[in-house]
């Protein structure tokens, strides 16, 4: 891994959060005086935070923290595009505001290795020379975006929990946190008008797989000396309660392992849940079995994990999917991809009897360790029927608490809110709904109506010391990414996707002499995507004459500009065709010269 | 309602069913013997169940029985597209099983009013010739079918629970079920092999809105009687415990009600769940509030409802949606359609700020009194999103009991079951899932494994007095409708819709003259859905260019034949795109000839 040192560029200009400059690595109990000084130190600038992504959705978070002349930017992530989005691979946030101001930015900072929080990194740093902050593991998966987007001189700078990271006027702070994937923290970021927290992605987990609970202690000091503004994540605020502990998902594994007896058992997770992984790791060994992995991500993910050591098998207990015809039922456990029912996905070709290595038996027990994300339903329910059809006995959403979240509910948003005690509140990483029970539980704790806002994309957040408002709007929203083109299929582009998808298209080709303005060749109809031409001859008959008698009727009177016989086509085929099929099927009139 | 007699088709022949002879309306209770007796009669003939839909999937319901030469069909359902289904309006069942044997069909027997059992009823009664059989309410909503479809000459003919219809060898018994509509019944089917009793949609509502609780003392007397094969709703086999009654939204919604306070309040339902609305409906008449409705179906039911007597609104609540402004929002109540955030739908709009009689401010309640369909959670998210943004109060999913399933749960299976005792079931109204875990709770009350069937549709089931196998299969599967559309929408059609809206389509169109083989107009490129062509001018100039280079090198060999041409333009151009750009949208050469 690329690990350099303190990227020179950030600036060494002096500021005024002296406090912070002394502690650099260990973390050295604050005084709430000593803070609270830093605080009130005049500052007349306000501290901007800009969210580019992660508001009104989920997914594509992307946070830029400006002051004055100084930028630090906290996550970039991806989202998937919705239904409405055809063709698209996947959506980034429009990173115009940061090219813009390439100057100024100092440092991006990465609270974890999830998509919605890494993805659009290559895509900014394409366009930026910056450094990139984070822990081991994120930084290692983000260099394997990083080559696969033929990135090589990035700065990728490892920090720990504790260490604090001076960029410009900004100090940042990483805070370990509980989540569904190794190496999530938390950035308490010192302005010059206050300490900001930002959670990331987080739950309260007293007994996580690897590794301690979530800094409690430090966060609840920050709390004590002072947070200005607390950005904490909505994404389960509907739901009352709190999540449970990832070890409850290893007691479930334990008893259906136990209970497949003879089976051969597959399971099927979030490649990047790593915690998850180890958890069947380590009941396949106590059971005797033999893990194989299946799906591409996964086997990156494992390899990159053991490499960095997050992930610890015994010797002799990988093996190659290939070979498991080797082993009986009972030996095996193979860990798996699709547990969204991804239509190209490890578990669905397994469920469609077309996995080149594991063909599903009745001797098959099936644990998808996942809820559906919302929108993937369908998807989900596809594949555990198809798994079924094929004799297979399969586990999935609520029958065993095989799944946990990696996000707080909200006793435990509120746990944060109590702890931070911030002035103001900004919910962030969640659709409207989230946001707004979010801001509800801030209510609960105590936090003044106005202040707690919900802002939205691209909209400037200005902060002082006592204040807290919305200014004006820049330049964002969400840029398309489609193969190798990042932006280039635009809102019309989409609309005529759908159009095309809806019903079809029917284009009407002819041959005009430019001379005489006598139509030479044709016209002649082709569709695609209407009907089965073969069983609609009379229709495409039909289609052929209300062409030609829209020509003739323009002839008739002496019309023989293009544009006027194009419109003629478009018009009275379109019409012809909804009365006699109720469709609306594109029409695309061509005109050729010679 | 066009209400006729006993169809004369109906054969009067000689049957061997005496028993169900004697008794033509009122309940007898038959004793056991008499029925067991019946049951001994011997009958070489087996009696045939095709499931013509309902099974592997929840939606277009239809089951075929035959005896011999004559045939009765239970429910024609429609189901909705899957979003494989690009541009499709709905999917019936493929009817040619029983458009080919259209003289067998004695009777057709609809169990409720709900799409998935009667939206196919009007393309059935297009190509056979039968009377339909059911309640009131279902045969109100069929009739509205009918119209739309021009469909003149249908005979509809209603029948009340404890009514018995003869159908040639077959008496079919209609017994009142609960469900989320009114005038839900179960057919208890008796057939010279014996008993079928065929659940149709149900649940157990001690305390339904209207009407009584279903019929367990017949159910249960059959049972006693002896069933020879079960075939029961399988929707809800996947939840534990009992599905609560409708009762208990009422409850909800007075809660909710007195909550609102000045709020004018909206209530966002499934059109036909009637009592729903009466429940709406009387809180509001509680409040002092006036109803108006919102959305065509909404506004189309409830006049049906209000005309048979199923809704019962009194004089002067309900008032014309143009007119809400006349009150404020206290006096009012919404009833709106949208609770599956339907794009068109009018909760829809109204989110979207594009209804024409309501604007959704912070003085507005907003109860979604349904759950999402699977497959529909994220419009309704959309939908709860856009409304919050608005600053209304929405209560949606599991924040309070605002809406019960209208089908049986776990517990209420397993007491179908042993109620009716069968010694055959099939489980039917599910997806693979669903039918497994209903063949599991029928293992759980004593049914042994070897007298389960989970089928599938279009396989024959035959059945005798001792015995259940599976056949062959007959010509079954789904029909699309787009449009006026019926069928002509297949594979290859959607194949291509579906590659039209991935990556669009580029059209190459040259006009050659036929005698020298030289192009004389064109190559002239044309794309939609694939670029935004005005920021693409480099890429589009380049594929020209591939075109060219395509054409030189086969002019360059001699080869003029225009297949060869077609065949050799798609493909290079096609292997530069997605090298270029990773897509791969439909390349579409026309060369035209002079």
């Amino acid at each position: 891994m690329a690990n350099y040192k303190n990227n020179k560029k950030t600036s060494p200009k002096k500021t005024n959060n002296k406090v912070y400059k002394k502690v650099n690595i260990s973390r050295i109990p604050t005084k709430s005086k000593a803070n609270s000084k830093s605080n009130k130190i005049s500052s007349k600038s306000p501290l901007k935070i800009i969210p580019l992504g992660g508001l009104e959705e989920i997914g594509k978070n992307c946070t830029v923290f400006e002051y004055e002349n100084e930028i630090i930017v906290v996550d970039c992530g991806l989202a998937f595009p919705d239904d409405e989005m055809l063709g698209i691979d996947i959506v980034i946030p429009d990173l115009t505001y940061l090219t813009k101001n390439k100057d100024k930015i100092k440092g991006v900072f990465i609270t974890h290795g999830h998509e919605d929080h890494i993805g659009a990194v290559p895509y900014l740093l394409k366009e930026i020379i910056a450094p990139v902050y984070s822990r081991a593991l994120t930084l290692g998966l983000i260099e394997g975006k990083l080559e696969e987007h033929g990135i090589g001189n990035a700065k990728l700078i490892e920090k720990k929990p504790g260490d604090k990271v001076k960029c410009g006027k900004f100090t940042v702070e990483f805070i370990h946190v509980n989540h569904s994937i190794p190496d999530a923290v938390a950035f308490a970021i010192n302005t010059p008008v206050g300490t900001i927290l930002m959670t990331g992605d987080f739950k309260f987990d007293s007994t996580p797989i690897n590794g301690d609970m979530i800094d409690i202690a430090r966060i609840s000091e920050l709390g004590r000396n002072g947070v200005l503004a607390l950005l904490s994540d909505s994404t389960n605020a509907e739901r009352t309660g709190i999540t449970l502990s990832e070890k409850t998902v290893g007691a479930s594994f334990e008893s259906l392992f136990k209970g497949a007896k003879k089976d051969r058992i597959i399971v099927a997770t979030f490649s990047s849940n790593i915690h998850r992984m180890q958890q069947i790791i380590n009941e396949a060994v106590k059971c005797g079995r033999k893990v194989a992995v299946s799906g591409r991500s996964m086997t990156n993910v494992v390899e990159v994990a053991t490499r960095l050591g997050y992930l610890s098998i015994p010797q002799g207990v990988l093996i190659d999917i290939k070979s498991i015809n080797s082993y009986a039922p009972h030996q095996l456990v193979i860990i798996t991809t699709g547990s969204q029912g991804e239509p190209m996905s490890a578990l669905h070709r397994m469920a469609q009897k077309q996995h080149k290595n594991v063909t599903i038996t009745p001797n098959d027990t099936i644990i998808i360790s996942a809820s559906p994300i919302p929108g993937n339903e369908k998807t989900v329910s596809n594949v555990v029927n198809g798994l079924m059809k094929l004799g297979a006995n399969v586990i999935y959403e609520k029958m065993y608490d095989v799944h946990v979240s990696g996000h707080a509910c909200k006793e435990e948003l509120k746990m944060m809110l109590a702890m931070v005690k911030p002035k103001f509140f900004i919910p962030v990483h969640g659709e409207e709904k989230q946001l707004s029970h979010h801001k509800e539980l801030a209510r609960q704790v105590g936090i003044k109506d106005k202040n707690i806002l919900i802002s939205e994309n691209g909209r400037v957040i200005e902060l002082n010391k006592n204040s807290i408002s919305q200014k004006e709007t820049v330049h964002s929203g969400r840029v398309l990414v489609d193969g190798y083109g990042v932006g280039d299929v635009g809102s019309i582009v989409l609309r005529d996707r759908k159009h095309l998808a809806e019903d079809g298209i029917i284009i009407v080709v002819m041959t005009m002499d430019s001379a005489s303005g006598e139509v030479v060749s044709g016209p002649d109809i082709v569709s695609r995507g209407f009907v089965y031409v073969r069983e609609s001859e009379e229709l495409m008959n039909d289609i052929k004459e209300t062409v030609y008698n829209s020509i003739d009727r323009l002839y008739n009177n002496d019309v023989y500009d293009w544009v006027a016989i194009k419109t003629k086509i478009r018009d009275e085929l379109s019409r012809f065709l909804y009365e006699r099929t109720k469709r609306s099927p594109m029409i695309l009139p061509i005109i050729m010269q010679i």
